[in-house]
């Protein structure tokens, strides 16, 4: 019986299922269980791009062994010094030496760009970025990883994970007038909080799709890793082939969707005419509540763009609104779009200029102030925003007050200086008309000539840290104790002042904690363990948020649970991702210490090393997450770099 | 006999001794000597605009006393974190406590915005910027300044300098293709260097004027900076009357020319039709030569903007010739318009498209990279750019490698990857016609209320310095030996990492000699002098340049020669700028240390203190520049915060 025949003999599959099983390499889908895919496609944004590229160097890799993988610049664009323009150039050189696409400075936001050139329905991409599930709005498997997973992945490896749950959304109704996909991205989110997705794929369906475009989808798959999801998946329907077809790609635009009867482990029903438009407090995603309840407030900028809001739609709806108005006085409105084609779009449409008009600030192609790049608020002044994440700290200003909303909301609210619920403007609901052939340009793209160049490295790259193996015995002081929550972005800051040393490590470390506890990076580079509540390590994919910690002595993160991407981080640099319950936890925290003996044996067997307290008091933990075979091997070996050294020494990454 | 018919019986009169004459408040307009003139209007950008405004807090100033005050936003716009924005609330509540009208960031580049929406003929412009002499192209005379010359004229104060010589500029001819006014500018630097202009204003005529637009007088008048010219001056001709016209200001439209036979210190012919294609090699403006010459030499960004370059043709040019073409692969081509009005003529007369379509990537409407705030090229890469300057380390990247040319060059050498004469592409001259009606927005600007607020400082934002009266004795070592040509770039870098902390005296004085003497800010601030060649503090007007040595302890700069600008802003400081002989010079070098006795005294007399060496050798100096009586008056105060605190508790700054 073939893979394919024995899928059927399940029964009607979920669109998840299919795909599974079209990339199943190792391990049985279901539910929970350990599972490795075959990746048709990876995506690197330059932000840890030149650590997945660090890595395939460290790792002795030649050449990409995937189909297709294309290294974005669209993070860090500020170039306030050389070592930007540096990384850029060392991009550039590494893309061709591995042979990968590069996709320039200005091309546009990595998912955005992708979805429209590269995205191909029932394909797994894997990406070095958190919101790499908007590729779901095609029907493509998107998901976040680490950039050691990629250059692994790009080695030739079966990408490791953990078969999710299928939830399904029954999506019926129509958006009301000044409702829109970021609104229903943030019901979601009202439902389901920024946890609530963990382990599953959101599947959606049904008739509500038809008022749904594909960058509508895009929104909505983009923001599910709001919710902690694996990813998000919408049919490859008439919708997806329009678009593809509009873009000169009708080869890529094959149908796809879930069987009638398809079997999810929960459904939902989303009726679109209930909703209504949403915002999210500081300092979470999750915070969501009607605009009703925080209209009136003053904001004294509003933004546009990011990955959450990038289609030419989302700027066009605030282009209307605006039209013939003008930015409230001390409002910065900031309009960033998301792509050079999008732009262009803009341009040609006859939208951009309204926008100029009104008085927006009209900023570079790329991801920017979303993570922190540029656009900063003011101390103690409210920031609406149409992005993705409002994490403290996240825009640049420590303090910050940042409210998420769609363009909706966000026009409505730049014309009265508060946030301003659109439905209680004079005007008639923007429904602005997508061009019918969108500007879509391929030869913005450099591909990897067949004469490879050697890697480009400015005077501040240097190369990737290798760490020992995994020692018998710990003995590990608490260095820290957190809450529930704690982002990627408190682990390891982005912004102006840090990414630019993201090809150096050392320099990177000094950043690690910065926000939570000032003295960590200060403290050296001891063995230690943390302490950490729910959810530790959401958000953000980024993969230095374990590697700087590691560079500083940590050597077991304990939590009550940790998120799935940075757990698996935290295991390719060789830190040991635990879990503890209630009890244990209080018992931790106030012995300060704990001790692990017999850590290579236990590890060895797949088994949690023995952990008690100084006292002698034995402590209960599991693993964070299920471990593979290669997995442990790589705690063992000190992380999957020097794993990946000798076994690439030996021919055996592909294995 | 009035004042107009005195002047009238010195027989036909220049530009600029029309304006002197009609502006002069104190001394005889002789070249050489001392005088003041009554200020019309000051331009503020926020790089020392904040400056500014903490000055005129420290001094107790209520509200400007002048009919026009504009602060800009222009400089520093990347809002890396909270206090870049932070800044830009400070500047917009000191703006309307101190009757000033503020233009917001994304208004554009001051001297651009200003000379379309303020610039007047024949009044007298005090600007925080060196570059204000491009509101010359007007015939306005645009003086750069010091944010403490600017405070005091908005105190009343009438502005003191050197009457400065008249050389005559004689234009003729027609630009051959493919040369455009920077070629002019060029060629200015290239007969003059950059100090052949000090202490002159270059006044423009003659029948090649027909072939020069306002904007293209603007990129001349801009560039006669370089040269190290007081200002430059453009007849108010009908390209004015047209220029203000289409702009809706026909009644600033006055015209203005100097009288036939006007008497000038000396005549220089200019024939456009000579000209050819020029460039700047680094790192000085000052290194001028044809294009052929470095022709070839492979580029890595190719940079459209600033000041320098700023007109709706400088964009267009390029547009027209990169149409249907694209950026050579690894070129970042890096487009900034200069002004929110121009960006909208690009868009309206459809030169935007291709330029994005070629693949610029378009950046927010400012200053930007010309002043180190983005775009910093790679290190070890050549950029070609369009700005006024080519200092070393001005770029943001240490060790760059930046060459100056006008739009036709980079758009050829964009296309080429490599400095282009233009003269050899295949292409027809770009001859873009400009919009009939510009976009010209006065509603852009915030106008100060009638109830002012308080003053809104973040949390980084602190307080002016105020220094204690000159002592009688002071005995100082040399802390620095400098060479010929130091600029104010080099004596406090501006860039990203600086720039934020421009409101933040204490935090600023950190980056003093940055590059030049990186340890000089840590040798604390014990009394010392400097030793510097010729030309000391030429470029940027910037008066941080000044305060953070002070507030390191400088209290002499020996010098061959001081820029005006510097030297008037280290007076402004109570620094006391000598030039000395290069017998002296050789002599205090190698002693180490110096002496000055009855400094009080002879100051008070107008006189250099009494010099010597360690040993006892008297060393002769001369002031650096003609002082005034209230330039002494500041010396012996300890700089003029401390001289107007005083004076306008007794209400006596506008005396």
């Amino acid at each position: 019986m073939t893979t394919d025949s024995k899928a059927r003999a399940n029964g009607p599959r979920s669109l998840l299922r299919k795909i599974v099983d079209a990339h199943l390499a190792e391990g049985t889908a279901e539910t929970g269980r350990p599972i490795a895919l075959r990746v048709d496609q990876t995506l690197m944004q330059d932000a840890n791009g030149t650590l997945v590229m660090l890595a395939l160097e460290a790792m002795g890799i030649e050449r990409s062994a995937l189909p297709l993988g294309v290294q974005y610049v669209d993070h860090n664009l500020l170039q306030a010094d050389h070592r930007n323009a540096d990384d850029h150039r060392f991009l550039r050189s590494a893309a061709a030496r591995f042979g990968l696409i590069l996709a320039p400075p200005g091309t546009g936001i990595s998912h955005v760009v992708h979805m429209a050139h590269f995205g191909r329905p029932g394909a797994v991409l894997l990406g070095g970025d958190s919101h790499t599930p908007a590729a779901g709005a095609l029907g493509m498997l998107g998901i976040g990883a680490g950039g050691l997973d990629l250059a692994l992945a790009m080695a030739g490896a079966p990408h490791p994970m953990t078969m999710p749950s299928v939830r399904g959304v029954r999506v019926t109704g129509r958006l009301p007038p000044w409702v829109g996909a970021k609104d229903v991205a943030l019901e979601m989110l009202r439902r389901h909080g920024v946890a609530g997705g963990r382990g599953a794929v959101w599947e959606w369906f049904g008739p509500g799709l038809d008022d749904l475009s594909v960058w509508d989808r895009h929104v909505i798959a983009n923001m599910g890793t709001e919710t902690g999801a694996v990813a998000t998946l919408f049919p490859a329907d008439d919708a997806v082939r329009d678009f593809l077809t509009a873009r000169g790609r009708a080869n890529d635009a094959a149908p796809l969707s879930a069987d009638a009867g398809a079997r999810y482990d929960d459904v939902q029903d989303l009726d679109l005419s209930t909703l209504e438009p949403l915002v999210a407090t500081p300092s979470s995603p999750g915070n969501v509540v009607p605009v009703s309840r925080v209209a009136g407030a003053a904001v004294a900028q509003v933004y546009l763009g990011s990955s959450a809001n990038p289609g030419w739609a989302d700027a066009a709806i605030v282009a209307e609104v605006v039209a013939g108005g003008r930015a409230a006085d001390g409002v910065s409105l900031d309009v960033n779009p998301a792509s050079r084609d999008i732009l262009r779009d803009l341009v040609a449409t006859g939208h951009l200029a309204p926008l100029i008009e009104a008085g927006a600030r009209l900023h570079q192609v790329g991801c920017n102030g979303c993570i922190g790049m540029g656009q900063a608020p003011a101390s103690g002044r409210r920031s609406l925003r149409t992005v993705p994440r409002n994490f403290p700290g996240r825009s640049g200003t420590v303090e910050d007050a940042v409210y998420l909303s769609g363009p909706q909301v966000a026009a409505a609210s730049a014309l009265r200086g508060a946030i301003t619920d659109p439905r209680t403007l004079d005007r008639a609901p923007p429904r602005p008309r997508p061009p019918a052939r969108p500007a879509h340009d391929p030869a913005q793209f450099v591909h990897p000539p067949a004469d490879p160049p050697p890697l480009d490295k400015g005077p501040s790259i240097t190369a990737m840290p290798v760490f020992d193996p995994l020692p018998d015995d710990l003995d590990l002081p608490l260095r820290l104790r957190l809450g529930d929550d704690v982002s990627t972005d408190e682990i390891l800051p982005g912004g102006a002042g840090v990414l630019p040393w993201r090809s150096n490590p050392e320099r990177l470390s000094a950043f690690t904690f910065r926000d939570l506890a000032p003295d960590y990076a200060a403290a050296g580079n001891g063995d230690h363990a943390i302490l950490a509540g729910a959810n530790y390590g959401q958000g953000s994919s980024r993969e230095h948020a374990a590697m700087t910690p590691r560079m500083l002595g940590l050597r077991v993160v304990l939590a009550d649970t940790i998120a799935g991407t940075h757990a698996r981080n935290l295991v390719n640099f060789g830190v040991l991702p635990l879990s503890l319950d209630g009890d244990a936890r209080d018992a931790v925290a106030a012995a300060g210490r704990l001790r692990l003996r017999g850590c290579r044996d236990a590890v060895a067997r797949g088994a949690v090393p023995a952990l008690c307290l100084p006292d002698g008091t034995p402590v209960h933990a599991d693993w964070a997450l299920p471990l593979s075979d290669r997995q442990t091997a790589f705690l063992l070996a000190g992380g999957c770099i020097s794993w990946a050294r000798a076994a690439s020494a030996m021919g055996r990454t592909t294995a």
